[in-house]
């Protein structure tokens, strides 16, 4: 690992702050009560998580024989449930699987939606492993009232051509909508419809009785391709995969429920990976949202746009005259072309020198904007390239229900290495008997 | 029609004597408040169903070109929803279908379970038109907390081989499982699912918050098999052919939520058709049901069981003694034996002189539990000899999802008929325009 330490989740300092009002994060809504966001110490005991630790960010290390991910080292991926179990089982040459999804929106995507999909990738590769793609067009239809099947239909290959743009494994990856692979899932659909009751679903999910019934059906069908049997043409008979769900920890009350039901239909539980939130450009307050356009940086902004809204929006947590920013510095907790950098720029020591510079005045805040619009502005010409050269084929490829090798490249090699050397070890003691 | 007038539903004495309970009727019990059974004409103004009517029988005579069913003739199948429209479009020849179904079952099929398919075979081959029959594996599966999602496999295969045995026409017939078809449903059960509300499916079907979700989500893939686009395979692009559903009136729950549906969804409303239900042997207060088997009598059950359990079971309207009977005659009403014979004795001058006799004393209630026995016994006889020869080769016609064609004989003859005319018309005038 580059950085020697990782740091605390961003707004730790704001723990020290007592909120009188509690934070609410749940898949539906997120608001902070304080200005500097989300209180995740605190979250993390609310929804009994564990938190990442050094062992396991070197464990990672030594398992991929790479450093982690800028997520990993700075501590933005923070909390898991049972990512040690995983890891140890990987450690023993033993399968695990990457589950991550989207439900279809008109909307281009967003940096905050980006965040799953580069941990995820970035774990496919240094693993090498499996994943599968959940495109929840069923649940888009259901819970948006103003959207037909034809529309989300639509929207839902566009959406799909986004996300292969991150650069997914097509060897390795297969994503599918619902209402294709509907008849694949059912069986454990009704599994877990029949183990979880009305009472339990209203109590994670906080819906009422006036809401459409397919709100009430609809969170076991995200729950069942966290089930390994739910893809036999990825992993045949095997039936103890886990899988493992790198996401925000608002989705934390769907899986906490999926791994509740796990238990009970003697399924493996799955393994989740948990994120802060991605900021809107307006402060922490909340995460970044389609909905508000002057908060959102989309991925089909160009530069111009990004520059403008990082110099018109970003909230900046600097002095606000240059003369108070040179003698008092910046709070980097509250300052989004900072927080934005953690995210996005690659380079550890350059952005530990930021955070120094820029604390202390050394730094201006229109300088560490035209950083993070170049930082951004590369990373989205890319993205867009990429998303340009996906065609329909593409498409179609990652979506094929066909055999897929759950095992990673060096399972295949430590097992034949280990024939090898059985194999010469029995020449040997032949050889020995024979004299 | 060979009765002049049909009676009027069994029970219809019953409904002079005011009940002080009432009757309960729901998709999941029966029972009549009076020992005379559940008051039928109560029942109809209650669910707000139209009564049948004379006009309609002579209707169903005059468009199948033979007496209508013995059950029609007798009013077992009672009133409707809808069955005027269907008959007015089919007068036009405009097409429709018919939908029914089963949950898999391990008890075999008794014959409570007989009335609808006995009713929807005639249906079929009176207007010659297509048959749907869902196996709702799904449903068993979640409802019975006991049964697993193998057990219940098992079961279905039995019970299509029992439904096909009842002579459903394999040209214009598909029976399906729920699971295996689920894809093709889909579509519609999210359209269902998202216009129907929790509220309303409490409102209908009495679940509480503390029974698995899997019962809420279930009751739009019971409604949707009544919308022909649900079946591109019989129907093509055609999207205003309604369904016709033949069952007992404890299901009218289902499908007033059902034709509530299909308004809003802009589809045809399914029409229903209801019968009575079809007592146990123990008497009129409820239906045959498999929970008590001296109670019921088996498709399985041979002749000597036929006797026994008639002969032991049965209650009986007779007097207490021959010299009673011989005196007051019997009371029909309450009478299973003579019950039984309306459902099926075939022979309606056959039916009428029992009736005649057995009321006013002349026939005993030996000899009409004798005429009874005769009558099961044959019919049993007669079904299980068919039920013995369906192969698994049948099972899988009857399930492949395959072109039928929706168009009954005479719909085309009278197309044919109706061009040949325009033909010869045409070339008369062109003839007369020649001279």
């Amino acid at each position: 690992m580059e950085s020697a330490k990782p740091e605390e989740p961003a707004t730790q300092a704001a723990t020290e702050v007592k909120a009188e009002v509690e934070d609410e994060v749940t898949p539906f809504n997120i608001a902070a009560a304080s200005d500097s966001g989300i209180d995740y110490d605190k979250l993390v005991d609310k929804f009994g998580c564990s938190r990442m630790t050094d062992e396991l960010r070197e464990k990672i290390e030594r398992l991929t024989g790479r450093a982690p991910h800028r997520f990993i080292r700075r501590n933005i991926f923070f909390c898991h449930r049972d990512l040690d179990i995983i890891l140890n089982r990987y450690e023993q040459n033993q399968l695990f699987y990457l589950y991550t999804g989207r439900g279809p929106s008109a909307e281009a995507l967003h940096l905050g939606h980006t965040i799953p999909f580069i941990m995820t990738r970035y774990m496919q590769e240094a693993f090498d492993v499996p994943l599968v793609i959940q495109i929840t067009d069923d649940e888009k239809f259901m819970y948006r009232p103003e959207l037909s099947q034809e529309q989300v239909a639509k929207m839902a290959i566009s959406n799909i051509k986004d996300i292969i743009a991150f650069g997914f494994d097509p060897e390795k990856t297969f994503i599918f909508l619902d209402t294709e692979y509907i008849k694949e899932l059912y069986p454990n659909v009704t599994k877990v419809q029949k183990a979880v009751t009305l009472n339990q679903i209203k109590g994670v999910f906080g819906f009422n009785d006036s809401d459409p019934v397919g709100k009430y059906a609809y969170p076991p069908i995200q729950a069942v391709p966290s089930f390994c049997n739910s893809f036999p043409h990825i992993f045949g008979s095997r039936k103890n995969v886990p899988s493992l769900i790198p996401c925000a920890i608002d989705q934390d009350p769907y899986f906490r429920m999926t791994r509740d039901v796990a238990a009970r239909l003697k399924y493996e539980k799955t393994g989740t990976f948990y994120s802060t939130f991605f900021p809107g450009l307006e402060g922490m307050k909340g995460k970044m949202s389609s909905s508000s356009l002057h908060n959102t940086i989309l991925l089909t902004d160009s530069a111009a746009d990004v520059k403008k809204k990082i110099n018109k929006y970003a909230f900046s947590g600097g002095g606000a005259t240059e003369q108070e920013q040179r003698e008092k510095g910046a709070n980097l907790d509250v300052d989004m072309p900072y927080q934005y950098l953690r995210f996005f720029l690659e380079d550890d020591a350059e952005l530990a020198q930021i955070a120094e510079d820029y604390s202390t005045g050394k730094m201006l805040t229109g300088q560490i904007k035209q950083k993070l619009i170049e930082v951004l502005s590369t990373y989205l010409k890319e993205f867009q390239e990429r998303r340009k050269a996906i065609t329909d084929e593409d498409v179609k490829k990652f979506m094929e229900v066909r055999k897929i090798n759950p095992v990673p490249k060096k399972f295949e090699e430590a097992r034949k290495a280990k024939e090898a050397a059985e194999k010469l070890a029995k020449e040997a003691e032949a050889g020995a008997g024979a004299q």
